[in-house]
């Protein structure tokens, strides 16, 4: 029989969920809503009878060993979800206790960022790595480092919250409610929002200025970059800067191999990996110098959510 | 038997060095000076030939069961000091190879922000918790992170560098090459450089107008603004500012329980302390506000170099 772990990913919308095995196979996956569930408790019923049913429907015989649980928010020592902003139970979910209402089996969660970190470690480019830090730049940026060999969760909790490390104390206001967050420059809407300076900035031609703001995406932009479009390569290139000097703070603190960068922003490949790398070296301390990789995450994105939370599990068993 | 280890701590100008036991007596100390040796050999045999005597001189049977070394720019994992700035010695130093060739102990060295840090641990006010941050505000600017129970050495063994995180890229130059390192706003050296801006930017009277800033110290600081100097008092707001603002992207990065603050500048107590508290918590993300103790350092001014390097064996043993 085989062993499996079940990698939950809770997010605003949608709620991912997949059977992985040890070699990071993913021998089943599918979905339910989030948004549709007003609480908790009717949500985490239709998940695991949706589960049950995708189990049920397998011709291998699986054992499942542990669930892994990626969140926003997403408390790792309490096994909560503590006040996300994006979804609609409020407060402190204890995510952890109820599952274990329905499995006795062992249930970890992290949040969101912290879970691909682990996915990286486990079936990522990470593999063999004990310093690392992981950065994923989607809708927010997140991140997840790893110290020792081990996901630093601070005494908190909460530790790996790059995406909100400060580059000017009067910038940007952030959905965090403070101003300047890392979030509010190299994010996909962090770039928009740069998009949208140098539109009233600049006064040369480019392809962006014929796009409603309102529907423009990151895409657009790597579009245009691509066509040579100068003023979407330099809204590339300040999100790079900013990202650059950023992860120069993130290394003074903890010395990694390698940084991975994940999520939508990180599909647009050179464009935004050249000024990150450039800026990087330019801005790192000597000691530090030619020694720390950038580098693509290794997990593909439609599965990273589901690895990420399997890994969890397995990282710890 | 009494079992000591021996804690080392190598500066620039002299080095000191103590018998330690594992309650953190100091039950002997001395020191030698570093600067008149041109070569680490002849420097070794000196403090080597020091520390027998010293030894010799005690009344009590003792067991030295290790060795334990903080030093600028020392590395934990490879046992060398690397082209550190403030020594005579250049390049690659193999110090923990060189011991043992005197003795056959254990043998470990790290840079002297770290050691202090695993002072504070085994020694200090940090006793029992497993995420902190150690900061010293001293010539320099050096830091010792802790998370997961355990220093985090990076994959160089190089992390820790918190002082060289960048406030103004575009700021002061620093003595490691680059621009507005933390180091250049809230070392001794750096408050000085704000005193002298704002004698320069404001008009009002000043205590301070009366020193020359060649010989103005931190000291000349703290006692004009015990005595209301406004501009020395601005000077300790504007320098608790940047380090509030910068200590909030530390906890972004490990979540400490608290954070400990050393060095001469701590010495001005609240002068430093309620800015740096008031800043702290108004930049810091809401997740963690309330949860984070900036202290005073536990260790004593004059014990702390050879407590951490003791500490550091203790640590390991």
């Amino acid at each position: 029989m085989k062993e499996v772990v079940a990698g939950i990913d809770i997010g605003g919308t949608n709620t991912v969920y997949g059977l992985v095995d040890k070699e990071g196979t993913i021998i089943l996956n599918s979905s339910i809503s989030t948004s549709m569930y007003n609480d908790f408790d009717s949500f985490l019923k239709a998940l695991y009878s949706s589960m049950e049913k995708s189990v049920n429907s397998l011709d291998e015989k699986i054992k499942l060993i542990g669930i892994g649980i990626g969140a926003p928010n997403g408390n790792y020592y309490n096994g909560s979800i503590e006040f996300a902003p994006n979804l609609k139970w409020k407060g402190i979910i204890n995510v952890v206790e109820e599952f274990k209402k329905y499995c006795d089996l062992p249930v970890f969660l992290t949040n969101d960022a912290n879970a691909a970190a682990m996915g990286e470690m486990i079936y990522g480019s990470a593999k063999g790595m004990k310093d690392f830090i992981f950065m994923t730049l989607g809708t927010g940026v997140g991140s997840g480092i790893v110290a020792n060999g081990k996901l630093i969760y601070g005494h908190d909790g909460f530790a790996g919250e790059i995406g909100h490390t400060i580059v000017y104390p009067d910038g940007r206001d952030c959905a965090c409610g403070r101003k300047g967050c890392l979030e509010t420059y190299t994010s996909a809407g962090g770039i928009k929002r740069t998009v949208a300076q140098l539109l009233n900035d600049r006064k040369k031609n480019s392809l962006l200025r014929k796009i409603d703001l309102k529907i423009l995406s990151a895409k657009d932009i790597s579009d245009a970059a691509n066509k040579g479009d100068e003023l979407a390569l330099e809204a590339f290139e300040m999100t790079g800067k900013i990202l650059g000097l950023k992860l120069t703070d993130a290394v003074a603190h903890t010395s990694p191999e390698a940084i991975f960068i994940f999520g939508g922003l990180a599909q647009a490949g050179d464009l935004i990996f050249n000024p990150v790398k450039k800026y990087f070296e330019e801005y790192l301390l000597n000691i530090y110098k030619n020694k720390v990789k950038i580098l693509q995450s290794g997990l593909e994105a439609n599965n990273a959510a589901i690895l990420g939370a399997a890994a969890l599990v397995l990282n710890e068993l």
